[in-house]
């Protein structure tokens, strides 16, 4: 059986207006996601903002998080570092506070090969006990894991499953297919707006950003999908897909970064869920007007009256 | 007068066979490097490996090289993290350290805009005392430094200087053209071979990871510069061209990243500054054969009998 | 009603040992298309090398394929040039020729602005009779139509429809959903690898090259969309994908636009289509080794015994 | 000696209002350009808006340069078709219109290999009598010509030269340094802010689009870099390189394309060389307030009073 499945929404960290992690914000999104019935929780990815975020907030958070969900669902967390030691220290502390597994990039800044991109996720396989989950995000990282880099590692037993946020689904589709013997390997898409196709094509799940602003979707786009009902799954897609034109609102005035978490916490905000919709310095949060286009979206998908 | 000009080489990190940073070796490379008339050291850099080390080993480089160093010539320490809190935390460290400046990139591994990219280096200037230097490397980075952003930065005095990794020797001219009524900034390429060309259009200094094995070819080629001798400069950075050529010996085997470093720390080895030629994992060594043909080049080059 | 749907090949160009078109072999590869049931037909497309033929023997072959198609099914023929004066000169041939459509891509070699790419297509539009449909291919072309500059030349009319080699199945997708209330335009994808995924989200055919090699693969796959039969569906797509495997066999000894052309091209000699598997100069033909590859994935995949 | 040496302007063709080459204009853009004493004429590249011309109107350029230039400098022509054939069928009519050499880049739109590149080259010297001049444009063409490429071309006598607009300055000189001892080579950039560099290190000359507007400036730069007055010609550069700042004018209301070539023309119609700004469709030209903006711009580096 694959470790994980369904929908595990990468988790939003709420800020307050000192730009602390805000922890009360904090629960309620976890909670305002497992009332919505998601089958795990990642928290720590790119759109938790985990780079921002040093060592000893990076292990409070996910401490929070494993109290706060209580064994409701199981837990993996994304360990963001340039490099293999640097990984494995991190990955340590991840372990300590719980999680079920950490989810891990090639490395970055510095540029390495594949064949150095198999021994780096070998070197951390080996200094730990939880699984490792590969993360496929060449615009944050700069590097692209190959087919056979994955399928290497997954056959080896170095890598449990792989999150794949490189919008390249031919090649996750290759993976699939190269891995669809073995019923432990999971592989889930973090694209928001073509799960459907993603699970046609034998995905294990979605680690979908705007998961945190309408979680019930992206159950029912699961249950949907699992119930071989295509063409309601196709409508709540597309629902979910003009919900996901928030992200475009603050362009160009903000970075595309900005731009997409920003458009999440903003959501967030006017569904009462967090208390700021602020993101760490350098990042611009997005502005009144802004937020007003994103709750004209969010009217238009149901999501706020 | 600007804080810093002439040949200023990015110090290789030497390891020992436990991967761990070789101290003894690291003083002779920094003698080596003094022996050799060079005007300025920048450790941590992307040729010292920045990213494979931690923070309390950074610190430590940091103070070794301060105290081998012992005020011959000022000291700046790369302080490379993904964002602004991060920058600004090893930052202090480092200026507690005793650094004469800090160099530092944009965000990475999250995506930023120009305007975001400047509030960074607001951010960090605020927060510290030590000059902050500029460092343009989109290849690591992902992210250019416009002339607008750099030119901003270093009028309201928020940068002392800038370190040109970027390849883009137009975009490096206008900057110096724009800035050029300013005595105190100061701008250096980082490319090796391109040298002359860029000491000719005003810039104040290398930073040529190449320094590492031949620092009296670059002393030469500066002193070459400022006096006028164009003919002989050229002479002496065609040299260094063929002697740059081993940081293709290894390449396809290896990545770009250890073919150049790899090439550096190998041929360092044949001169007897460094012990190994060893590079934190999972980058992966030159082998017997790539450091013969090193040799090679550098008899041919005249660094070896 | 759109203008076209189903499974449209873009055909292949097979070449004699003089390198001359082989109109036998021609007249064989659509009639083989025909009888597998495809619903048109695609000439001069970049699977047909167009840019490799004079102006005289692309009318030639579109002549020719009329001819031969005898009505059977609509013929629409790629028009591939540079620049607006050159597309509407070539397009006017075609349109003489009596084809049913015409493809265009944006400008390429020089750079245009998306404001610029509109403006070339109602250019164009003005100047001819048969629709004009977009290709957006920005692998070939260096461009990509964006979302809102397909979206304003369908809905303005100077557009019928898109052919989308992108790769970029979300902008894909926002633009189906943009256009679902208009009857008549029609995107089709030029994917050989998401056929059942982009039909699941709405597209109304599509264009695959390795459909010279298997178009009963493909004529079977579009009835199972059709059926909503999605678990054969999925099947067949994914025996298609291992058949399409065959464009990586001559990598790298090739360039990869000989890889894929030559792939399908070996494959039809193989069987008995086609009579070499030659290429315009200075494409690298596929090579006795790699051609018996390509025989073991052919039995592989059910089409030779 | 080499072919060619010294400054050859990239001739800018101007059109009249109904779009149609304006022979009269372009007469006086060649007698501007031979009488501020450029070194020879390059017709028919980027700069010349070459892919916007069908055949016909190719050849008639090239006579007419020829003409008009009538023997007081050699004349190249740049060669641009996407293939082969095409560029040989193309490639005899320009060696029939009496040029000394064509100028032809690699393959483009369709996906080339460097050894299928090599081919290219030698098919298409194989079949002229004039000599071949490599063209690196990897902005319109979409691949670079590695160095290993140029010189294999270049040592078994392939190609006659380079014209370099690739923007990788390291690359350049590589080549220059492999081909020093070939006193037959010739190799030129394409920049035109980087050219006392460029010359600093061996290149045989420039090809500056903005030359079109300050053909003396480029002259006397030329003229300042042989003497060795190696201050006077950064003086002479820089000024150019503020003169150079027209091409950013129209961004980004127009694409790159237009917003230089458009400048150009600009600027070249407010010194009364030509009638129009004009540029063929689908591009944009500058508009009055950008044109008085471009004037704004003469006027500061003395072209305009």
């Amino acid at each position: 059986m694959p470790l994980f499945k369904g929908v595990v929404p990468p988790v939003v960290t709420p800020l307050n207006e000192r730009f602390e992690v805000d922890y009360v914000s904090f629960s309620r999104v976890i909670d305002h996601l497992l009332d919505a019935g998601v089958h795990g929780l990642f928290v720590l990815g790119s759109t938790s903002e985990v780079v921002f975020h040093d060592e000893a907030t990076r292990v409070k958070i996910i401490e929070h998080a494993v109290e706060q969900t209580g064994g409701r669902v199981s837990i993996f967390a994304g360990v963001i570092a340039p490099t293999t030691e640097c990984v494995i220290e991190h990955a340590r502390n991840a372990q300590a506070a719980g999680v079920d597994a950490v989810v891990v990039t090639a490395p970055f800044y510095t540029r390495t090969s594949q064949p150095e991109i198999i021994d780096h996720f070998r070197y951390v396989r080996e200094a730990l006990d939880v699984p490792v989950i590969a993360y496929d995000i060449p615009v944050c990282v700069g590097t692209k894991l190959e087919r056979a880099t994955t399928v290497t590692l997954a056959r080896e037993g170095a890598i449990a499953g792989l999150k794949d946020s490189s919008g390249d689904d031919g090649n996750f589709r290759y993976v699939l297919m190269d891995m669809a013997a073995d019923p432990n390997f999971f592989a889930m898409t973090g694209s928001e707006i073509l799960v459907d196709g993603a699970l046609g094509m034998g995905a294990h799940g979605v680690v979908p950003g705007l998961g945190n602003v309408d979680p019930r979707g992206y159950v029912r786009l699961w249950d949907l999908c699992q119930a071989g009902d295509i063409a309601a799954a196709r409508a709540e897609q597309e629902r979910l897909c003009r919900l996901f034109e928030m992200v475009r609102v603050s362009l160009p005035r903000t970075s595309t970064g900005s731009a997409g978490i920003g458009a999440f916490k903003t959501a967030m905000r006017s569904l009462g869920i967090i208390d700021t919709n602020l993101m760490p310095r350098p990042q611009r949060a997005l502005n009144g007007e802004e937020a007003a286009r994103i709750d004209t979206i969010l009217r238009a998908t149901g999501l706020l009256e």
